[in-house]
């Protein structure tokens, strides 16, 4: 089911909002997942927190210090909380203590911590103490918050989003054309916005070769203060089978060479091309080839292992081409997937297709997704979606 | 913008309620618009209404009748109307006075009445009287609403919708393959819903050659109490260059063939083929050349109007392929765009595309559209646009 922001008064409504706070912590609160908070006294929020950064206090305490600046009295509202409130000390106190100080009297929680060595406690916590506790309200949605995090405790990869613009008839580009900005300004910035809160930013060799693309975050005014400190540009990672030769033709390999990042096959990574790049600080990693496929494509598991473990990265952004963005669908690596779909029909069968790369003989053989959330930016529509049967 | 049906408690959801009112009335009320209406009191929808069919009870007169079986003073409410309140005699007394007669002290208009003889006519009689009048509130959503209705009053052609399911890649069908289901069971009744309110339903000839499909209106047990008396199955349009030769393998043609109209070149109309079908009440239609397009195509306006004077339809619903669908955006006689996407990637660029026909050369030439509504449909999302431009 779409979710509508902005609707207020009903528990789901509230839940929504503590939902939309916690992703602005998403990304810096990596390895721990984002949460957002809310206060509600007569059926209006009073005041909101999220978890900010990994380190810092948590959502729950940060809608507390948000309530105390506004001088609103917990003991008065309810606490609506995406993530059930921590039980342990970990970085910082737990949440459950700071509930309880506070004389929050009622609390609705998202959903429950996954982890089975604390699912439950925080909740049987708070109820033990004489608050009353609801738990699942926009349940999905609140579970959908966690998705990454889970996939951080159960896997060493990091957690992909794929990210691609179309027209209503799945189009990217006109035929033989080079990719043109399919979406609208707004539907642009958003992916800026995106691109602040991954750590990785993945394109196939022909956005590489035919846009020469910066693949920075380049925000807009307002949006830059959201930006935590000592924010990173994320590291750009190209996909291609041809390493570059005039390494002076491209901007990311002049203006930032260090930050540039090649997977390319074993051979490639082995010549003397790739020694020069390597010279100027540039990573050239050797994937594998997928067993059982013939040459026919990369095995993109290990390189996000890799990418989690030698460069820190938690988050990955992937925006293109349609080959890769397949490619990953089908190795099960795609674990968001945001399509922004602009409201043209380009009209042309033979125009560039959102993915490709597959002889596909029956629509039995489509890949099964879950829309998560709907949104309008600006003219265009953002439609973020899970696979199925995952988280 | 999408609208979020459900929402309460604001006056754009009062609204947006009246308007979902209104579209159970749209086709039966044609050629009039069609109408919704609701009471609220204390925050709350108290009575409603909607004009029901041609010749009948307007929306507001049945809100009204709504409000008297329920108990609920209308004096004491605030009446929500998608279009401005009728102010003359036709076929029923003018609402104003019903709304004078009934006390009802505040009105909410969606948009004023376009035609220019009487625009603002029904506001100002209302106001006249000492009825506080506020109007424009969700003005885009009530004008869609009207859109048909300005069609057949500004043109002699019927409004035609076109319906299409995809998967998030734009396909309908995998290479090769004929057309498969794509959405699921919601949406595949949702199109039911639609043939219901729609006089004709037009086909492209590989859909009728190779789905031989019945195009008729079979709606499930709660949704059938919603069809007018005297309902009448569409219209089966098929548009094919080549006439079919054995009927007795068809099924509208062996079930329904007095409802059943070919959209033909005027050569193949001409034909013994054309003779023979006609003597079983089939109808062919001979489509004169579009001008300048080298008989690439069939210029389909005059049929539209054809449709509208001589059989009577007001609305038809275009179900595909993706070449009829093209040829008619590109000739502007698309008023509405359904799309139901299916959450699925078929993930073959050879896949069949939504629309196919033309070779274009830049995504400038785009055909342009507006979101007009954005709705779940089971798994699926129900999008409706319009053309850019229009309404």
């Amino acid at each position: 089911m779409p979710t509508c922001l902005g609707t207020t008064g009903t528990p789901d409504a509230f839940m929504r909002r503590a939902a939309e706070l916690a992703l602005r912590g998403r990304g810096a609160t990596a390895p721990n997942p984002c949460v957002g908070a809310v206060l509600v006294r007569g059926g209006d929020i009073v005041a909101e927190g999220w978890h900010k950064a990994h380190g810092g206090p948590h959502a729950e305490v940060n809608c507390l210090a948000d309530a105390a600046r506004k001088g609103v009295n917990p003991a008065e509202c309810t606490l609506f909380v995406t993530l059930e409130p921590c039980n342990h000390h970990g970085k910082t106190p737990p949440c459950t203590g700071a509930i309880l100080k506070a004389g929050v009297q009622k609390v609705v929680v998202g959903c429950v911590d996954p982890n089975p060595d604390v699912a439950g406690g925080g909740i049987a916590t708070l109820r033990a103490a004489g608050v009353e506790v609801a738990v699942g309200v926009e349940e999905i949605l609140c579970r959908d918050l966690i998705h990454e995090f889970v996939i951080w405790k159960t896997t060493g990869r990091t957690c992909n989003i794929l990210k691609m613009a179309s027209t209503l008839d799945g189009k990217i580009a006109a035929r033989g054309g080079r990719p043109q900005a399919v979406s609208g300004p707004e539907a642009q910035k958003d992916v800026h916005r995106l691109r602040a809160q991954v750590q990785a930013v993945i394109v196939g060799g022909n956005t590489f070769y035919g846009d020469n693309p910066q693949l920075t975050c380049r925000l807009a005014e307002p949006d830059q203060a959201a930006l935590t400190e000592g924010f990173c540009q994320p590291y750009a990672v190209i996909v291609t089978s041809s390493l570059p030769k005039a390494y002076s033709n491209f901007t990311i390999l002049r203006q930032r060479p260090q930050q540039a990042l090649f997977w390319t096959s074993e051979y490639a990574a082995k010549t003397p091309l790739a020694d020069e790049l390597r010279e100027r600080g540039t990573r050239i990693w050797g994937l594998p080839e997928l067993p059982g496929a013939g040459g026919r494509g990369l095995d993109f598991a290990p390189a996000f292992e890799r990418l989690r473990q030698e460069l820190s990265c938690h988050l990955t952004l992937c925006e293109g081409g349609g080959h890769l963005a397949l490619s990953l669908c089908r190795q099960m690596l795609v674990d968001e997937f945001v399509l922004y779909l602009a409201p043209r029909v380009l009209g042309d069968a033979e125009g560039k297709s959102l993915f490709a790369g597959e002889a596909v003989q029956s629509m039995e053989q489509a890949l099964p997704f879950r829309l998560a959330h709907a949104s309008s930016c600006g003219e265009d529509l953002k439609l973020t979606y899970k696979p199925r049967g995952e988280a």
